[in-house]
């Protein structure tokens, strides 16, 4: 039994999972240069399992159509409706690589048996059997899977929720134990900085999960935050990179100790929130929570909070939340502050969360000082500030963002090393 | 246990199978309206298994896609892609069903369990378990199943060729022993003639599954010939009526006495067919059988086919072929001439085949006569003759064929009754 065992470790060692987004499958030149490059892993004895997206902009059009019939769909319903998606990529990509003289099967979610829980729209995965794939594999041929999509034990079809194809491509290389798992994106990796905003943002060449989920939630849309905290978990290798290119991009792995050698890893700037101020609260316990107990009824994403101690018997909350639920945000404090006794509210949509974020500030001190200092010299005013151990994110005007940003990039020297003088001449 | 038997042969005894082609949901408006007639009946105290196609044209765009990629792609990748039309359907129409306050479900192929051997792209089905939606049908859920698809042993997706949905229909309707499969499409029912050309072709009450079968196979393309083929097998009753209309259409059954009265049910003209030709074949046995053999090895579809005594050591063999098959005919031929040392062939793409159908003919004679000297009368040319029990179907010149069927139509009095003077005075 050992032995055969050891020859089936053995068989499926080189495995690698790659993932491809909607944008990486927009049409047909892009599928068949995707089939190229799955093809070239493949001839380089790699057994390769891919994960596909919809075609870019097919999941919107499906949507479109159901809210033309019912404003309100059933989830289950939705769900049968957007599978078709992946559905439709995996089986176009077959194809290309047949056409290549590639041996390639394409798979749904519910075939390769990525067992689900049954909550529409927003499954979780609880199992993946791995048999059908492992034997195909053997028989050297690419594995095709249909991302986001699961089955239910019921036999329905559940989709993952948004960036779901991330979850398919992080669970089958857990599962498969493959030696990577490579996730194609329309940028090169995960840089210090936003590079279509700071010109010399630097790529970097590797980040820990915590870092990464970090970076995610604040608004770096590389992955899907749920993926990489899965991804930690199991300690599955993240290589993050661009689809039509050829370069190295970012890995994400566990913590290795050079990375506490870098105190800051990356700033990021989220313009999607809005600041919510509820004033003259009563300070008595429980008013607050209240509040917040309300707000996770109405479903809505409460990010930061605070509150400062009261010299009267009275105080201010502040809090963030997306600027898509402002309007019920509203509703909702209007309705609570009757219930409390709060005076009133004050609502701002201009506002940034910018974050410094980095393993490295864990063991040392001053980074949140380094911060307020670079901020201040360029004159710019903080409105809140929240800290995490590996984070500094403050809330400040959304004018003053970008400046923000390019500041922290340089204060806490992140951007790419100036080529000595030779290096320079040689290049030019 | 006799006892639980019965009572759900009595919950059971009202499903009625609906099956709207891809016409019938052709965009956002006509699913909506194929919902208010589902309701209709669902309100009305029906058990409805509904069976859609995709949307039109949607299995069109889907195979130019596949089309781009790879001119000859995998027919286990076609069936992939182009299932996933009629699960986009199914499930818009569970969304329009919940909008009218009707419950519904929506199921795949798979889902529902209709088992098909595995010939991809022309799949036979073998089974289908019906314990799921009869489950959801006791509920008083209308029932949605994605037409065209199945599933084989090892959960490969099928599909079951052109036409297919009839095919899911017929084959629900019989193992749910429904009272009734309607089949919706874009015409009113089944005509003596085709209404566009023959002003006053009559829309038939009834028609036997034989009749309809050889119809069906020459060109009235009301329903597929193998879903007919099918329901006579099993007795389904079909009621072959307008999507959009509320008015009966044509009921599709078992020979009945009267239909006997009828000696024609109707002309039909097929010009989508080719002549050939082969002069000279010598006439010995075996020679001719070396050329249906080749045609059939290209898997080309021979009609009909007539040799006659040769006063010669040679003769002449004539056969149609449809005229999509004609190069790859041309090819067959040329190959089998040199073989068998035939002097040659002419081709004709310029036929028609028009045909006669009623099962009254087969116990009266003289119906081939009448269809002769009705030509004779017009002055058509017969090129090719050939009949079966219930048919008579004659070869002419293409421009010829919408005269003949005028003249066959009104020779036989298939045409509607003129009404009287004291009903037009009524209507008028």
């Amino acid at each position: 039994m050992q032995g055969i065992r050891d020859r089936e470790q053995e068989t499926m060692k080189d495995i690698i999972v790659q993932k491809y987004g909607g944008t990486s499958v927009g049409d047909v030149d892009k599928i068949k240069k995707v089939a190229r490059r799955v093809a070239s892993y493949s001839r380089k004895g790699y057994k390769v399992v891919v994960v596909v997206s919809a075609l870019g902009g097919t999941t919107d059009e499906l949507i479109k159509l159901a809210d033309q019939i019912n404003k309100n769909p059933s989830e289950r319903e939705m769900d049968m409706l957007l599978s078709t998606g992946e559905q439709v990529s995996v089986s176009l990509l077959a194809m290309a690589l047949h056409k290549l003289g590639v041996d390639a099967i394409s798979f749904t979610g519910a075939q390769v048996g990525i067992r689900t829980d049954s909550s529409h729209t927003k499954a979780r995965i609880v199992d993946i059997g791995t048999s059908r794939i492992k034997e195909k594999l053997k028989k050297g041929s690419v594995v095709i899977v249909a991302g986001f999509q699961g089955v239910s034990g019921d036999q329905e079809i559940t989709t993952l929720g948004r960036g779901g194809s991330d979850m398919t491509a992080v669970a089958l290389a857990k599962v498969l134990k493959a030696r990577e798992c490579e996730i194609y994106t329309d940028v090169k990796g995960v840089y210090t900085a936003d590079p279509r905003l700071v010109k010399n943002a630097r790529k970097l060449e590797s980040i820990s999960y915590e870092e990464m989920l970090e970076l995610a939630s604040l608004g770096a849309q590389v992955m899907q935050a749920r993926s990489i905290e899965v991804a930690g978990k199991y300690n599955v290798p993240i290589h993050v990179r661009a689809s039509f290119c050829k370069e190295k991009g970012t890995m994400i792995s566990k913590e290795v100790r050079s990375m506490e050698d870098v105190l800051v890893r990356g700033v990021t700037a989220n313009k999607k929130e809005a600041k919510v101020t509820v004033c003259d609260v009563p300070d008595k316990p429980g008013e607050a929570s209240k509040l917040f107990e309300r707000l996770a009824e109405a479903r809505i994403n409460v990010d930061m909070i605070i509150q400062n101690i009261s010299r009267t018997r009275k105080t201010d909350i502040s809090f963030t939340v997306p600027t898509s639920d402002l309007a019920k945000t509203q509703e909702v404090v209007r309705k609570v502050n009757k219930e409390i006794g709060a005076k009133g509210a004050k609502y701002d949509r201009d506002i940034a969360k910018i974050s410094v974020v980095g393993i490295g500030m864990r063991s040392h001190s001053g980074v949140a000082a380094k911060m307020f200092k670079a901020l201040a010299a360029r004159k710019i005013n903080i409105e809140m500030i929240s800290t995490s151990e590996i984070k500094i994110s403050c809330v400040i005007h959304r004018t003053d963002a970008d400046k923000a940003i390019k500041a922290l990039h340089d204060s806490f020297g992140l951007g790419k090393k100036t080529l000595s003088r030779k290096k320079r001449a040689v290049r030019s």
